[in-house]
């Protein structure tokens, strides 16, 4: 049988990477897929470096339109990134009839309701595994793996960088600026890195991963986002203290009134596989009512990790393009006539533990004051740590039952106002996986 | 559209939770699956106590060939176990057009060939999710997740019950005899535990995974299968003080000159994620030449656990029952006519570090002349550790590097002749995760 053609967008990392895993594995692939996958066409912006990659054979061209508008072209593969170019090429691709995968999270963080109808009515798949957790296959698992449950919630460390950096702040007691400039100096963060440490990223990849677990649509606006970049190594060692380790989360709950989407640093249990995943690693966990909690773990970013993505969609892609398109598997795990647009909870109406760290003068009937108000606000303590520090003062340490972060902000905007308080009051949510 | 009819045969633990959780999330399955999945046939020793489990609209019988010719039946979900009456009822469901959904790894183990070859000449799916790893999605990931790979190894914790007894056993330092009758209180374990203790069950996983990562024929007697009964808690100890624990792992590796496939207990690193998997949990390392490792770790065994696999696999038939044969996910990953018949290495010619541990006179030069019987075999030594024991004695631990089995079983039965030794030697695998 004829090789399934493919026309590549992008020639980067993942780019190349795509090309050289589907170039070296190709019979490995052609034996799974029932035919060979083949690269035709390639679209970048630098021909020149393009050809040094893929050789004399391929047609290269520095028009994207020439590919998603070729004829012979089944599979558009869009590794471009952006949100402007992407999005035109891969709405122009769809509107060609041509299967498309890609690895663009904020495109379809921001425009999936847009593209999957339009790849619904011209019957083609939109695949985009390598979305979300690199070449964790998460997408699969949420999408066909747990089908039989009821979602209800997911967990997941979905950011490399800031993971990275976070392991280098507690094992190794560098501030988060020392952290950075190390993830920066081995290409573990961008220059510009905002968009990682700021939870920007792991915002994107958690509004897909709330869709297909809950039947809603993607819906980014909603998202709470909050970023690794007021964490202090202090917060470590008493997080370490307590039983716990500092992650950035993306977290999405099932709740009465809504669904909870929120992305920020959270005190994970000590025991818990997910304290335990170091480095650049990325690691999901899924509830669901049925099955219980299952992990999934593995890199989540690199050339060949997520060209592992791309190149198990092309696969998918390939072995059931001939399918029904009514009976393939739906692009948010739900036939989308099955969305329900349940609301987003405001973050304020989020319902956790909280970790809170404030300074204050070392004085009699302290900690009774603040006792008093928490309870006022009616949050209630789980335990406490108080430290002498220099200068007369204390440090105190609180780690809270479950609380409404409407009370949670309610009672530190009072104690910070207390007289005896020398800091402003660090607050971190707590994640106790349940 | 009209709901997907299913015949059940077999209505115990899985049976029962498959019934409750196609019933209980029927509103959220069918908003996946584009369709309702109804059971209206189920085949059972007992119809009384059947008939109180699934009330009184239901067909039952006791026959379940009436449930496997029934012409209105689309799917069987075969859980009655057993590798007899489930293979001829597997093998007429097939030969009158239908669908299976199984959750039976021995009769996959056995008869996966035969059976998924007149699957193939009928076009109709077995699927089988529910055989490895519970609930855990790890036959999917391996069939489509990872497809862009070369799999290099697969290394799982695939019996939840030696996992646990191994938990107890190290944890509160239990004899094996003490861990496995708690075990069998708690349900864990069946009264009669040899399937489990003795790595049976594990390797009708294993070899189902092998397939899968290699594209082999499942080959169940090429399995080299060890239980955990020989394990000691001065080797639980002994491992903890080198930086590892021990658990019970299939393994399955390519090398140069065919496959490894073995279930045995075996030190795995104590900061590897495995070596946090404890209790009845299961979990599964697969790497591969571009996606490096991933993990699934989730429920191994129990009702709704493996319900979740049985149901997402229902899902799945319901989704691509339409698609054209040809192009359906293959059974074993690798198109039928792709498979290659690759030799699965017999024991003594894998090759893995070992840690040895035995006594023997406390006396001078005897750990040089050990020392010198093992170089002699080829086997040099990582890191050792000596203790004096009682009545003039010492204990000597070893972990050597990488080894050949026939070099290690040589020097032991030569070392075991050495006057000044005073037992057997304890010889325990190393799974590095490399």
């Amino acid at each position: 049988m004829e090789a399934m053609k493919v026309g590549l967008l992008g020639l980067g990392v993942v780019g190349a990477g795509t090309w050289h895993v589907l170039n070296r594995n190709a019979q490995e692939i052609a034996r799974r897929a029932g035919r060979g996958i083949e690269v035709t066409h390639v679209a970048v912006r630098d021909v020149a470096k393009a050809r040094s990659i893929v050789g004399p054979n391929m047609l290269i061209t520095d028009r994207p339109e020439e590919v998603v508008c070729d004829p012979t072209i089944e599979i558009v593969v869009e590794l471009m990134g952006g949100v402007t170019l992407a999005y035109d090429m891969v709405l122009k691709a769809i509107e060609n009839g041509k299967h498309v995968v890609t690895a663009n999270k904020a495109l379809l963080a921001l425009h999936g309701t847009e593209i999957f109808e339009a790849a619904s009515r011209k019957g083609v798949m939109v695949a985009f595994e390598a979305a979300v957790a690199g070449g964790i296959p998460i997408i699969k698992a949420m999408r066909e793996g747990l089908t039989a449950n009821r979602i209800e919630w997911v967990v997941g460390i979905i950011n490399g960088t800031t993971n990275y950096i976070l392991s280098e702040m507690r094992t190794r007691h560098l501030s988060f600026a020392q952290a950075l400039s190390q993830a920066q100096g081995l290409g573990y963060a961008e220059a510009d890195p905002t968009g990682d440490v700021e939870g920007i990223d792991a915002a994107h990849k958690l509004t897909l991963l709330a869709s297909m677990a809950f039947g809603i649509p993607v819906q980014f606006t909603g998202a709470y986002i909050e970023g690794i970049s007021a964490i202090e190594d202090e917060d470590m060692v008493q997080a370490e203290r307590l039983g716990y380790r500092i992650k950035l989360l993306g977290i999405t709950r099932r709740r009465d009134h809504g669904i909870e989407l929120r992305v920020h640093p959270a005190l994970v249990p000590i025991e818990s596989l997910l304290a335990s995943v170091e480095g650049p690693m990325n690691a999901v966990v899924v509830s669901g009512d049925a099955v219980g909690q299952t992990l999934y773990y593995g890199q989540g970013a690199g050339a060949e990790p997520t060209a592992s993505a791309v190149v198990a969609d092309l696969v998918d892609v390939t072995r059931l393009h001939t399918a029904d398109p009514e009976h393939r598997v739906p692009h948010l795990a739900f036939k989308t006539n099955a969305l329900i647009d349940t609301a987003i909870l405001p973050i304020d109406q989020i319902v956790t533990p909280y970790y809170l760290r404030l300074n204050v003068d070392d004085q009699p009937g302290v900690l009774a004051d603040i006792s008093r108000e928490l309870a006022h606000f009616r949050i209630s303590i789980e335990s406490m740590i108080q430290k002498p520090t220099e200068l007369g003062g204390a440090k105190l340490i609180f780690l809270t039952h479950q609380a409404l972060e409407a009370d949670i902000n309610e009672a530190i905007e009072a104690i910070e106002k207390m007289p005896f308080v020398r800091s402003s009051v660090m607050r971190i949510r707590v994640e106790a996986l349940q």
